[in-house]
This record gives C-alpha cells, structure tokens and sequence, in this order.
C-alpha cells in the first residue's frame, strides 16, 4: 500500500464560508490534511505578501494544491500602527464579504499557525464582523518554533515545565521571561542576535541557545547552536531563538529529575 | 480537480531510522503530509496507550493509514516519578533499536506535538543513544492548545504579546503566570477548574477564560466559556483552558492599540 495516493474524504470549503487556514513554516508536506482538503476546493484563496517578498511564502508553500482557484495576491503592510495595518485589512476584508456573498469559499492562506503572530488575525478580526459566526472558521498550522525544536530533538515542554513565546525585540522584557519559564522560545530574531548573545552570556546561558533561521524553507534553512558566532552574521526576519533554560521536574519528584 | 486525491510524493520512513510523529489532537485530518507518509511506510508503529485506555488515541487517530505495519501497543506509566517513567520505556528504546538493526524503519506516533508535554520525549531521549544522530527524527504535530485557540477565532499572539504554556497543577505558579504573558495556556486543567475559577476571579480574569476538553476527538469534545459554571462538573485529563490575559500591542505604539 505503500504507493498508494492519499484519498482524503475531509471536509471541502463551504460556499458562502471564509477560512482562516495555516500552512505551517513552508515546506508543503507539513501542511494538514485538513489545510489542503479546504484549499483544494476554496473558491478564492487570499495570498498575503510582504512588500519586500516576490511571491507570496504562503502560496510558493501550497502551490502544488493550485489549479482553478481565483488567487487574490494581497501585499501587506509592514507597518507598526495598528489603524493603519487594519484599515489596510479592510479591503481584504470587503473582497471576502462579496465573494461570500456571491456563494463562493474564501480561504486566508498564511505561514504557520494563524493565531500565532500572523497577518491572519486581522482579517479573521474584521470578517468576523461582516459574516456570520457559523460562516468563519480557523484551521491550525504547525508554527515555526515546532519545526525549529524538531531539529534538535529536545522537549520544549515535560512534566511541569513552562515554555513562553514572546518577539525579541525588549531586552528587558526577554530578561524577565528567562526568569519565569523553563523554555523560551524568541519569534523575530533576527535583528536581536548581537544583545541576545550578550543577554544569555551574562546569564550563563549560551550553550542553551539555538537559532534557526527560515526553518523547513528549503535552502534559505540556516541552523546554528552557536548564537554568539551567528550574533556576526546578519539573519532575516524569520529568525527563531529558543533557550533550554532548564527543566523544572514534578513538583513532588524534583529531586530525581535530570 | 476538486475530487482528484492528494499524491504525495513526499519521503517515506527509511530503514534503521527512528521517527517520532505527532499526530495532532484527535482528529485524523489535523495529520500532516509528513506524518501520514511516515506512518503509511512504516515498518514498525509504537502506540502509546496509558492503562486506563482500551486503545490507544494515537492509534485511532492514524487507523485509516495502516495497513501492513506491525503495530506495538505500548501501555506507559502514569507515575510521577522520573527513573522508573524511563525505566518503562527502555524496553521500547530496546525493541526500536533492535528493529532498526534489522532494516526496518520504526515510527512512534503520539498524540499533538512530540516536543511537548509528549511520552516521546522518554523515547527519543533513550533512542538517541541508541541510534546515529542521523538515524532519529522528529516530526511535529498540532498540539491541542493550538486547535482549542481555533474554536474561539481569537489571537494567541499578536505583536509584541507573550504566551506561556503551563500545565495548571501549581495555582502559585499560575498566578505568578497571569502576571507576565498576555496569553495564558493551561494544560491538565481538568482537576483544576473549581481552584482556576476561583483564581480567575480574584483577578478579575473570569469572562477571559475559555475552556476545551478533547479538543478534536469527535464525540467527546466539550467547550465552554463560562470556567464557572464548567467547575460544576468532572473533567478528564485532556482539558485546556487559554486565559486571554490581555494585548501588549507594538511598543511604540502603545496608545493606538485595542
């Protein structure tokens, strides 16, 4: 059976319903069988793109999944001022209502999961104005931070530990969070990796460090378990830290943990 | 093209290697691509089941992708106590190691992410020093925080939020955690909802509580929004309640966020 195709039997886009869908962090077979099922048979799928990007990640991920779909290319703003970035969601927001409207299946396709810093969550925030309830829906996607951990095969999280996912972009406030988790998991990287690397030496904790930057997107992948060397390279926006800080144990066996 | 199936032309399990699959929470479609190509070319499949399970979730979960695999019920320890959980699973680092000897390509599939709160985090430790560096795999999987964030349509992160994941056995612990994310994650709430409740409410946090047990396993999934009136009853093991603390916004920009 081993050749055999994957026949999915799973729900397909329904007419008039728009879907919030996560793609994962790029390679095309860490997408659902749920995510393909529904951007299979979408009517209109809404690719974001940066300015700065070609293609849409998003949609270079799905696009063995592409075959008559309407594909609304949308660039968005990288802005940093929230009316801003929602007023220019809007538009979106108008084209979703019509298509719906007009009995057609729209799906939001976006990188990773879209409940975790994604452009996602100010679309779904605006249509969730415009359709009803029973007509929006969010499908899970794997986030980054799940596919940088799987390449060093170490838990994020056992027994009684706590992991944070924050940006990088506060020193201070990264300071606090290493303090209070067991692991941390740093989204937005890139820029940060020089004071991140002196953060983490004061603290003791630069073994503990590990960066990958682009995780499963082909040959862009850059892995390094060396912060402080990678701190004289420069690295993209998708850059992922996380700290092993430690492990906390059962609360009533902490002296046999590792 | 709508009913054409999915061909995937992704990598199949090798001989000698070990791979630890998530499967996702429940739901067969919430499988990647990956994982159900992994698990169709499987030689050897490890199942988890904890004692109390007639079968194993896992199992379930992946039965429309096996076929002639030999599959490895392996009922694990519900102790708290670290040697003797590892103690158990040596016998299956054995089992994996000996197979692996033999050609033969062994999965162990398991239930959301491997890397977090998972029995393979045991397993993968063990089999590590078993096998060449090479030779082991991680795949990751939707945990059920992620699918239980998708029932609600609400932001896990946006901007410059944090989100901590903990499992809500220590109250202390959690309400020092209320105080340094934006979103909170509770895992193994089940036993916890009368003491969360009534922590919720000292801090005025009660109508920011949401509440799935079984995310994504059909029948038995229950949702709730009202942490209160959901103390009234028992709830099982697999109960996650997320904690919609409040939003950071961007820090620049402090003024102009929702």
């Amino acid at each position: 059976m081993d050749n055999a195709p994957i026949i999915t039997k799973f729900k397909k886009a329904l007419p008039g319903h728009f879907y919030a869908v996560g793609v994962g962090p790029g390679s095309s077979d860490l997408l659902t069988l749920r995510a393909v099922e529904l951007i299979k048979s979408a009517d209109v799928l809404i690719a974001p793109r940066s300015r700065n990007a070609k293609e849409s990640l998003a949609l270079q991920t799905v696009k063995d999944f592409i075959d008559n779909q309407e594909v609304v290319d949308h660039v968005y703003a990288m802005t940093r001022n929230v009316e801003k970035t929602i007023q220019l969601w809007r538009e979106m927001a108008k084209l979703t209502h019509q298509r719906c409207s007009e009995n057609k299946s729209v799906v939001q396709i976006t990188l990773g999961d879209p409940l975790i810093y994604s452009t996602s969550c100010y679309l779904l925030g605006l249509v969730r104005e415009l359709l009803p309830a029973e007509n929006v829906h969010v499908v899970p996607g794997i986030s980054a931070f799940q596919a940088t951990a799987c390449m060093f095969e170490q838990p994020l999280t056992i027994q009684e530990d706590r992991m944070t996912l924050m940006s990088a972009t506060d020193m201070g406030r990264v300071e606090q969070a290493l303090g209070s988790c067991e692991t941390l998991v740093l989204y937005k990287a890139g820029k940060r990796i020089g004071e991140l690397s002196e953060l983490l030496k004061r603290h003791g904790l630069l073994d503990r460090a590990r960066l990958v930057c682009y995780a499963e997107q082909g040959d862009r992948q850059f892995v390094s378990s060396d912060i402080q060397a990678a701190a004289q390279q420069d690295h993209g926006y998708m850059a992922t830290v996380i700290v092993y800080v430690g492990r906390h144990g059962w609360d009533d066996q902490k002296d046999s943990c590792k």
